[in-house]
């Protein structure tokens, strides 16, 4: 059994504390040296991608503190814990099982009375021969005509993973002939959202999925009463348009209102259910789902990877670890992804889910209060856009925000355009490579308003090609950098307690069961 | 002649640091006189808007000492300066003019020789009057046939600003009968988002508008490569399809390449923009020129109310000296805004630049370094889709984040279900006023994984529903709000110096011009 203990009363932990030495950016990265340095820290990913830490304000002193942090904290210790099934999401009392979802990386998990590799692998299967049968035009609609769309109805992690994955491929399929069906997704309870999507398709095409692991979720449960309704109104029937994805026990999982169901558990959080049956179904419809299985296979590579013990040799544990060294020794409070890939514009809200809900959190994994900071604020938009936005900040303004790039050689279109010299795609990367070189080393102007201090910190992801497999795998890199710095401070990373009195008042609203500011706000917003 | 003083110097910013009062928010809304302090916490704004801060971390005393703050740091003098034409953005040697493009709050200005308020009138007039010809048929394409689309070509403030404001729009449009064409964007150089637009949208019937002040923007110029070369690829001519916004001084100004060119100049900033030409050509198109006109009287609304001198009767200075508190005094590094309007869901994008790119400066307006933190970081998704993303950090996180909620009363589709008793416009509002609560008031429980320490300051703005008007009014609000509180932290808000430095290492990066780290990173990306 690992050792879980506060980041603080760890030996190396005070030893990287006691290090005062920081790492000047503008120092290490000058001349030769700094492009030797760059080849240097550099680690391999899964699928060809490589994990490039030049710009971090690390040496190999600092790195070799940290590698032994990572030991003391038993990181593959607990991850191998996590993977052969024991009960990490402490507070919920449940196991934390998504990497099943796309590989078996220790002993069989058995819960529930299954075997839980089985259990994933089997709802792949049927969503599988469900998918070839609406492609076939076995399953259609009461015209009997092809279904064309597939609208994903889902909040939270049902919602910005799948959405961020379809966005993400959607341009890749149309290039390479695989887009069978096109994705739409509607979350928000406003009902302005489920109009706007519903107006912008045609129903009589449209297969809906309903995503929602308790059956309860308020906003999915009235979206999906929207969606009846403007089927009715078009004079079809709900029944014969939507499937569900929901757990075995839910009110969905056998109901006749639904043309199929597949499922999920509560073994996977709904931030780490990209991989299940939340986002096998939508994108197995949208693009097949031998591509869905390709997107599983990248992210399995890097989970074999991730349960490497070397630190230095495994990028999601050095990635966790620099990020907690920036969080807590340099006391940076945020971090900003940055992909220069436009089909990664949604990337960054996922991730933005799926790291501040899982480390923004204050007591451990006891329910005892920490001493330290957690998760930082993570935000983050696509490149070359956000040069034109918020840059001005990252590069000139009073803090220094830790940035995390992604970029590739080769774009998703195969299309092109040669101007002034140079191929977009070239123009991309050389942003992308100056931008680094910009916040790190900076240049010195006598006129302070165009002086760059530098000394702002980077790291960038290289991959060959945006695909489903290194998909998967950036995906899971992140996932499990996530569950490293929650092992790392100490937190369970797995449960959400933090949205759960909010949705408690709300039901007082609805009731008129408020007073003092509660019913002030009520009255101002008119309900 | 205003004093431009740093905030440090200042009398009233040195006996706002010396109270040490701290604001309980759990205490000071508790019970009835909880809900009075929300109802008089409250300001009204433009167009039937109001700001509510009674969730913010201030007393009547404090309030009294920030609006000392506004007339010491000569907030309205320095606005009345603004708008009568001195040159405020002293980097660059020019005017802030965008008020001007939505009314005449004083003096007429003269500048380039001209009127600016009728120059801006004029551009106005000539894009009503050509919309009318493309929606009346009267501009056509080769084949006879109306155009149905308009693709904007444009990036940073000629992308973020309009395409918010589309978004903002188009279910509302789409429920009055007012949605006269469909709007686009592309922005980014990466060639995938050129790539996905075109295969979106049918080209022979889309007239594409390019935007640049210049003329020379990179990525807009190589976007609009990739559309004329998709042009000619259909069998069209480019020029039946394009027009230009420009300075008049472009070389796009008199191209024959454009069907016609709309001017804007230099006195306006990107982020600013979308008043002027940069919002109304794309806004005008989709939506009529009546909208935009009503888009336009919202804004003069507010800037008529942002030049009240009296702080706590106006909203947009208030709510810039509370922030300012929070982030000098308090000490909070981030600001998330949460509209609960999925209308909104690329509003917060918008105001990330608006924000970010004025104040995330280091240095006062003479360019001397200033010692007290400047504009936060700003981030934001719509809720209630954040309450199952990000909310948990905001809720029971290390650090405090204050909030920037937004709400209305009344949808703007029109259409909604009643589900377990309530209406979805109700759930959201429902959801706004408990998360208000929530983070202010918190909950205590005796398992920490459950307890919620309260404390965190929200304040909301409330309207009666998104329309141009209001829409028109919050975008102005907080433009003022971010002027505001550039004058404060003594900065010149309207240049962004920050930008040039990565401007110029990616064109050595292209010409190949490289060594050291730069060289490196170019390798790796295969440049």
């Amino acid at each position: 059994m690992a050792d879980w203990t506060n980041l603080d009363q760890l030996n190396s932990y005070q030893a990287l504390a006691a290090d005062s030495t920081r790492v000047d950016l503008r120092a290490v990265l000058a001349g030769e040296q700094g492009g030797q340095r760059v080849r240097d820290y550099t680690v391999p990913m899964a699928c060809g991608l490589a994990y490039h830490y030049g710009a971090k304000q690390v040496n190999d002193a600092i790195l070799e503190k940290l590698a032994n942090l990572a030991e003391e904290a038993q990181l593959a210790e607990k991850f191998a814990e996590l993977y052969n099934g024991a009960m990490i999401n402490t507070g919920e009392k449940r196991l934390v099982l998504h990497h099943l979802t796309r590989g078996q990386l220790g002993n069989p998990v058995i819960a529930d009375g299954v075997d839980k590799r089985e259990f994933y692998t089997e709802q792949q299967k049927r969503i599988a021969a469900f998918t070839k049968k609406v492609h076939s035009g076995e399953v259609v609609n009461a015209a009997g005509e092809p279904f064309t769309t597939v609208v994903q109805i889902g909040i939270g992690g049902s919602d910005l993973g799948p959405r961020a994955v379809y966005l993400a491929l959607e341009n890749w399929a149309r290039a390479e002939g695989t887009l069978k069906m096109e994705a739409r997704f509607i979350s928000n309870v406003d009902p302005d959202d489920a109009v706007n999507v519903l107006s912008n398709i045609d129903v009589a095409h449209s297969l809906f999925i309903l995503v929602s692991k308790s059956g309860t979720t308020l906003e999915t449960l009235t979206n999906e009463a929207f969606v009846k309704d403007a089927l009715n109104k078009a004079g079809l029937n709900p029944a014969d348009h939507m499937v569900a994805v929901t757990s075995q026990t839910s009110p969905l999982a056998s109901s006749s209102d639904y043309l199929d169901a597949f499922f999920m558990d509560d073994h996977i959080g709904g931030r780490f259910s990209s991989t299940s049956a939340v986002g096998g179904a939508v994108l197995s419809l949208a693009f097949g789902p031998e591509v869905f299985a390709q997107f599983l296979a990248g992210a399995a590579e890097t989970d074999r990877l991730s349960a490497t013990a070397d630190a230095l040799h495994n990028p999601a544990m050095l990635d966790a670890l620099i990020g907690v060294y920036e969080r807590n020794i340099l006391g940076y409070q945020c971090t900003a992804v940055l992909p220069y890939s436009q089909a990664l514009s949604r990337f960054p809200a996922h991730l933005q889910q799926a790291d501040m809900e899982s480390n923004g959190k204050s007591v451990n994994r006891f329910g005892e209060p920490v001493g330290y900071p957690t998760g930082p604020v993570l935000f983050g938009e696509p490149g070359t856009n956000g040069q034109h936005s918020f840059y001005q900040l990252l590069h000139q303004g009073t803090d220094i925000v830790p940035l995390q790039f992604i970029g590739f050689r080769e774009n998703q279109g195969g299309t092109d355009v040669l101007i002034e010299g140079s191929y977009s795609q070239q123009k991309l990367g050389a942003n992308v490579a100056a931008q680094i070189v910009a916040f790190a080393c900076g240049k010195e102007d006598e006129d302070r308003n165009k002086n760059f201090d530098g000394g702002r910190p980077s790291s960038i992801i290289i991959g060959d090609r945006l695909t489903p497999e290194s998909l998967g795998a950036l995906l899971a890199h992140f996932e499990n950098k996530i569950m490293f710095q929650g092992f790392i401070w100490n937190l369970n990373s797995f449960d959400q307690e933090g949205v759960q009195l909010g949705k408690v008042l709300a039901k007082r609203v609805l009731a008129h069961d408020t007073d003092g500011a509660l019913a002030a706000y009520s009255d101002l917003l008119g309900i």
